[in-house]
């Protein structure tokens, strides 16, 4: 049988840990082709560069695989990849990751390793973005290795049934601590957002975010939840972003009159 | 009665037409304060700025209102104006844009415009975002103000029930050729990419985004549909990416046997 081919990336960097830990992975699985920025791109979301040229290199940081790595976003790397390294062949799964740290809940929003994904389930590719719970350089993946592996081989033999995009989040737990995954639903959590304000060397005045995450979702269905009791979290997501309850609700304004001169 | 509260911004600066067009609806209304990047931020989707600081300084380029520029992304801008430029007071409604061109269908997931809006929404303030198709710097903005002013004082008057955040697309026609408003789910549309390849001054390669709509979601329910048939699209939207169907079809994945060992 001919072996899946397997598209990886992130938004970290090709260079870092979490990426190469993926890779690790993929290649027990498929031909593996890697496009991934050449610089860290964290709370990049889904943005992409249209106002600027883009750069795509060959790299040989990762071994026994095809990789490049581009100046552009983590969304830039995936319409790249398929667009001009995979043009004219079929991609089976695109994965993403490993992000060094959390993106459950709100967080999906903000990061480029899913939108990253995100982007690869919009142009119809399976796709699986993968996040450790630890911000640290030297985080251990190697407790994640034997879910993911599941993960990916269900998803290229099962295929991701009513939709083509997951969220997974795993967390700092050895492998026998992790009680398991769970198909779960985004938290309605939020960030409360501080700036850090000071001055710069030649006394102008700055402004640096910061903030601390807020969960006050507290039921059992969410992937926060699943994290917080030992579980890895597993959140079917899309990029319908439509709120079909409120189109009800919301009919009045077909019926609102235009406003006077 | 008190005067209610106004954020104004947008993704294309601080200077564009298309912001000041709305903050001249927004005045006739509220109290106005903005807050825009000092420079065009197109397509930057929902990126936030963590690895770097960032600057707000006082605008003088609008008049009768408290205006500030930002360095920063869109959704740096509403996340600065809610924390450091309107700490303390709360906000009644949020309005971004208008955007030159169209953030119907999948462009919500790209656009800097919707971004803003949507990290308005997150932080609990109504928020509804405008864009106008047409891409043109002189684009004319003014068939579009007494749609914009009856929406605006609906969310103002009435609250957007079951949902906090829209997503209204208008036509480039005149006032007379615009039929109404029409409540419509996201269509199921997107982006067919190709790159321009091309050399630069000292003959290394470069890549530019480039591509074409294609939308093959023909019912008469969407925001393109309305688009295209003379109405404004008004689309509720929201930023649970969870897609529930998927949730129960994929609960095979709780069974999985982890690989390997």
């Amino acid at each position: 049988m001919k072996k899946p081919l397997i598209l990886v990336t992130n938004d970290d960097g090709i260079t870092a840990p979490g990426i190469t830990a993926l890779i690790d992975v993929a290649k027990r699985i498929g031909e593996v082709v890697v496009v991934a920025p050449d610089s860290p791109q964290s709370g990049m979301g889904h943005a992409i560069t249209i106002s600027n040229p883009i750069r795509l290199h060959p790299s040989n940081v990762h071994e026994g695989v095809k990789a490049y790595e581009c100046s552009g976003t983590p969304v830039d790397c995936v319409k790249l990849a398929k667009n001009v390294v995979l043009k004219d062949r079929e991609v089976d799964l695109c994965v993403s990751g490993i992000n060094h740290g959390s993106n459950a809940a709100i967080n999906i929003i903000y990061s480029g390793t899913m939108s990253a994904a995100m982007e690869a389930s919009i142009e119809g590719i399976p796709s699986i973005g993968f996040s450790l719970l630890d911000f640290e350089y030297d985080a251990d993946f190697e407790s994640s290795k034997p879910f993911i592996e599941s993960l990916m081989r269900f998803a290229l033999e099962k295929g991701l049934d009513g939709g083509n995009l997951l969220n997974v989040n795993i967390p700092k737990l050895s492998r026998s601590e992790i009680k398991g995954m769970r198909v779960c639903r985004q938290a309605n959590a939020r960030w409360v957002e501080e700036f850090m304000e000071s001055s710069d060397p030649r006394g102008q005045k700055y402004y640096w975010l910061t903030g601390r995450f807020v969960n006050q979702d507290t039921s059992d269905d969410t992937d926060v939840w699943a994290l917080e009791n030992g579980y890895i979290s597993v959140v079917p997501s899309m990029h319908d972003l439509t709120n079909y309850q409120a189109i009800k609700a919301l009919g009045a304004i077909e019926k609102l009159e235009q406003a006077g001169e």
